[in-house]
């Protein structure tokens, strides 16, 4: 997604209690899921937002452990997922990657529940690092700040 | 979608009491967005609809937030989705956009609910902005008059 | 779908009552929809149906006024879907054909209907154009044809 | 799927009742489907399988007739599907294929039935016609191969 | 996907009782499968897992015998599913490879339930060969050390 003329974002902030979040990543490409969960944990700290992480393996267990954690009887106000899938020899990429973001959409659907979606899907490492640095290029700082805004709208309705 | 041939369109019109409508939008790229939205309520106004407006912070989080617009204890006659994707330097976009189409299909075809989709997707800003302006080439309004359509066959049958 | 080879067709025969059909048209350019729903009449004629038409905005809608027509009170033995989507400037018509066939699909598998499905997907009016002329390449009579079978299926099962 | 390589299958056996198959054909390129439907008999015949057919129209129809078969009053063992589409000018081939197969997934990760899925999907008839000659190419033998076993597994875990 | 900069794993070990695994396997391309099986069993095998294999005859089947088994009155932990399918002449791969993680993504993203996927889609026999040798490349061991990582966050949420 082009980030020409994208937003320009200030601290987050949300009415009602500090959220408890849940972060579920893929930390196959270390350094790189690394820097978006530090962009993430700036973004949730300006909220004192209590935060788990877990780990998965690859980004095609995310949706899975997104499941599991909505089956676990434990609660949180919202779900982070990152990870990172570069492109290879063959077309598993192309496969894998639309079968994620379709897992990740067919949860957010069915639930409706707040969901912080940060996968990069890449040509390269090189353009993984751009997107994981602590810049404004950061995804992790983007699905950080989109799950806010999720969380916003489920609580002014009343739905959490 | 070729606008060429495409039908012109008179002042939108519907049968019963004033609708209410809830716009979900996800002002990503801010101008290209606010014209559609603009170019919606202009339909709306047609017809004295009642409406409320709620972001989020960008195309995949639409889906999302629909789901919760429905769970919410408020009615509403129909929900119009507003959107901008900008192809950028990776396979993102394609992912991305094509989980959001689904996602709102998916929604649509499970509750048969009224619903106006106005996601531009787009190699672009010059061509977002093509389908922004006060013109008829403008998707806010192609949208909003598709929302009216489906509110208007809901209710020739009875379900709203 | 390539037509060489394709099956000529008789005039169309159904064992039982004459059947209710629901004709879902997008007419978003008349002439071609309304060259395939004249093909499509001319089937059902042969059948002695019983035919009502309702109209929706484009391509995108037609999935969910399907929903819509099976959540009414009102009773169909088989639906038919009419639209045609062209090719534009960006991968909007990828994005969208790909989910509207997806989400008739989805409403097929679900409930085993009897619909036929005539949605021209298209590079160019001129493909649509010599899609819906009177003739055997008119996808509209093709869809019809096909919406007789699923109805004589289901008669066959005790379905319908 | 290239097929070099690809197991060279003797006489096909099944412990337990000879079973009772359903073949769903769309008889659309009559000759193609023909062949496939003699390739998969000839496996039946070896399990003296009971075999019913039932014709469609098309391709699309194959995922709904699936779902009529599995709320009749009837009972199979197994389900064959078997069709062909030939890419034309458009990209309605990419559309249609893309939804049929994931029809027949949708209903197959559904229900776990036993299916055996025989579409040929291709550019040309000379490419369809190669893989339904009465050779090891045959994508009607492999398809009921593959149904006889999934009947297989089902019966060796008390689900048939 | 590429496997630079992927990690390197030592020995998988999970906290707990052994689990009891299922190994759904399409052995279609004999060799290949093989390999990844050998691979996957030396994860497991530092496990002191139990394990049993099922064979189905192509990747298209892995998805409905996975639902098959949790249909089962048996109880396993875990699933681990492996396949090949090799690009052809036609877009069948396509196709197909797209609805199989499709399918396996559903069942994962309904059930929550623990599973390793560990299908190559690949251009050639040659790729599939150099992600099936005993090394780091082979993806049995990838999808094996996937699926332990999935039964331990199960249990670390009480789920398993």
């Amino acid at each position: 997604m082009s980030t020409i003329n994208s937003p320009t974002r200030g601290r987050a902030h949300l009415a009602g209690d500090a959220p408890r979040i849940l972060v579920i990543q893929a930390p196959y490409y270390r350094n790189v899921v690394e820097g978006m969960r530090l962009g993430a944990m700036a973004v949730f700290q300006d909220l004192k937002a209590e935060v788990e992480t877990v780990d998965v393996a690859g980004g095609f267990e995310l949706p899975a452990a997104l499941r599991m954690a909505m089956k676990a009887r434990r609660r949180w106000d919202g779900y982070l997922l990152l990870g990172c899938v570069v492109k290879g020899e063959t077309d598993h990429y192309t496969f894998i990657c639309d079968a994620i973001c379709k897992g990740v959409m067919d949860i957010a659907v069915e639930s409706g529940a707040p969901i912080g979606f940060g996968l990069l899907t890449v040509d390269s490492l090189a353009q993984a690092e751009a997107r994981s640095r602590p810049d404004r290029m950061n995804k992790g700082i983007e699905a950080a700040h989109a799950l806010v805004a999720q969380i916003a709208v489920a609580r002014s309705w009343g739905l959490a």
